[in-house]
């Protein structure tokens, strides 16, 4: 027989996101310890086998805080007291992470399961080919986001790579306002509803999909909103901007100009990336010096190469200077590394077998 | 050996709905005529067993025009020459009605499919469950109602009848801005990708659930938004003013008063009417003087109340006035005849087995 000890995460906030993080790193022999402000929640997520133990982890290398947005910078910091790495998984990164400012922290978010269920809802598979969007801050140590984007990976997830800020702004685009969107949507057919029974009969399949994000709990949206209130501003004015210009059109019979916003918006959808099938895979080699931000800058300049980082590793051999290690596709290497030299950097590729 | 004469229909145009129709009408037995302005459309209909033969029929009894809005008057004018009755599944219902003035005329729009693909994305399944709205006309005479009612109901669809003018107030709400809104959506997003290759990457279900609409053809809809300009330009200034203040909440930091907005929208959201399962019916008999839109106004009378009418028939005996027999679920039937009293018409309700 063999005995081997198992690997120590911690999981505070046990609604959806952090029960199923609990019920994928148990599935991979983690020990999973759980608590939550609710402790009737805890126990069913203990009930559900989504952690091993109640309570808190001294020995934890790895906690996940789920909780609410505004009280993620709190609990974190409660984490980190602890000495092991701490991740978050809130919608709103850039106010969490400069909330917490420590070098033990990483931002995530996670974007799977936006519906705020309870444990209940939770699923083992549930980030799996998800992205899982990460926010290496200035201050945060490669070792770190080495250790958080390597476990991610293993629940199957996507890293996208990304500043807070600059994250907080797509977010924005391709998440809030689009649930604010619905909402309207959904408020301006209800309203006419009242005198128009049969209004929501006529409601087929693309309003019901327009529209499914309404139903989920409000309480996450006040959060978001309030955390990201400026990003969202500013995409809803250029929403607005963009339906009244589009009702313009509609109102002139401005069938040409109505053919090209359409066409557009068409061609728009239909390039959304999908899931690709994994295929040869290169590891990219950079030097990195060992200064804050480093590895931040490299990683989300592979991001907006849209370049996807299948894993990252730091490598210091004695009396070297240190490197960064990426995986990335085979065919995206040769790009990344022309990037990486224009911006200054020594970097190489190398494929994998 | 028994041999049956079958009944003759004819679909002009053998797009996405008109070899639907065909498909489900000869399941049943029915013999088909099919043409379309596009030849090869029209083959490729015939080869998929959408349709029995191509042409004309001088002898159909029925005849679905399923052709753009904008050219469906003057075929359903061209097919009425024939003397069968004439039914069409445009969008847009009250300027195609007031141009053909027909009593053999009535006005439909099955909300199924709205994706504009040819004849190879055909079903014979496509219309089971879904929404058929009929228009029946202050012209319209009752016999070619009760005959389109019928064979829609045959093809598995419910139908909800109401005036064309009040359908098209009702589609631009749950189908023509939404589609309008999911395009702007989508032209936000795809705007700021071009400089943030990561955008997209992060585009998760519910964005892509909000969007999926904005990948259809925009064809129809440059049709669509010339007809029902109006109704379009009225529902998008109301969802102008509802996201401008949405926008000002999230704005001013007004909690309460998002809270109150999301859970609004997510009551309405959760109480949209899904498909009931079948249960026991009845019969409402209705006095029916007659007189051009009496029908009309009993059989909208019912949608206005969200009663379901699964069949409706025109009895006729010699020597007695007319009735209109409506088969309706049999816990609506004591409301339904309570509005028809209440509206000064003599009706009763009997159950069915």
């Amino acid at each position: 027989m063999t005995a081997t000890t198992p690997r120590r995460a911690a999981v505070v906030g046990t609604g959806l996101i952090g029960a199923s993080i609990g019920l994928a790193l148990r599935a991979q022999g983690w020990h999973v310890t759980g608590s939550d402000v609710d402790t009737s929640r805890a126990r069913r997520a203990l009930e559900l086998g989504a952690v091993d133990a109640l309570g808190s982890d001294g020995d934890a290398e790895l906690t996940f805080v789920a909780v609410p947005v505004a009280a993620a910078p709190e609990v974190a910091r409660a984490a980190l007291a602890g000495g092991g790495v701490v991740t978050d998984v809130g919608s709103v990164k850039a106010p969490v992470v400069a909330a917490v400012d420590d070098p033990g922290f990483v931002g995530g978010h996670p974007m799977a399961g936006s519906e705020a269920l309870g444990p209940d809802g939770a699923r083992a598979d549930l980030f799996d080919g998800a992205v899982w969007v990460l926010t290496p801050s200035e201050r945060g140590s490669a070792t770190a986001f080495t250790l958080v984007h390597s476990v991610v990976r293993s629940l199957g997830a996507d890293v996208v790579t990304l500043a807070p800020e600059h994250h907080d702004r797509l977010v924005a685009a391709v998440s809030h306002v689009p649930h604010l969107t619905a909402a309207s949507l959904m408020g301006v057919a209800a309203r006419r509803a009242e005198s128009e029974a049969a209004l929501l009969r006529l409601a087929a399949g693309g309003f019901r999909d327009m529209t499914r994000i309404a139903a989920g709990d409000p309480t996450m949206w006040l959060d978001i909103c309030a955390e990201n209130r400026d990003a969202i501003v500013e995409v809803m004015d250029a929403l607005i901007e963009s339906l009244s210009s589009m009702r313009s059109i509609v109102q002139d019979g401005d069938a040409d100009g109505l053919a090209e916003r359409l066409g557009q918006a068409q061609s728009a959808r239909r390039s959304l990336p999908i899931v690709a099938e994994p295929g040869a895979l290169a590891e990219v080699r950079v030097a990195m010096p060992d200064r804050p931000g480093e590895l931040a800058a490299i990683t989300t300049l592979a991001t907006e190469l849209s370049i996807n980082v299948h894993d990252v590793e730091v490598a210091h051999n004695v009396g070297e200077p240190g490197r960064l290690l990426l995986v990335v596709d085979a065919d995206r290497a040769a790009g990344l590394v022309e990037a990486l030299d224009a911006a200054g950097r020594s970097a190489s590729a190398h494929e994998l077998d």
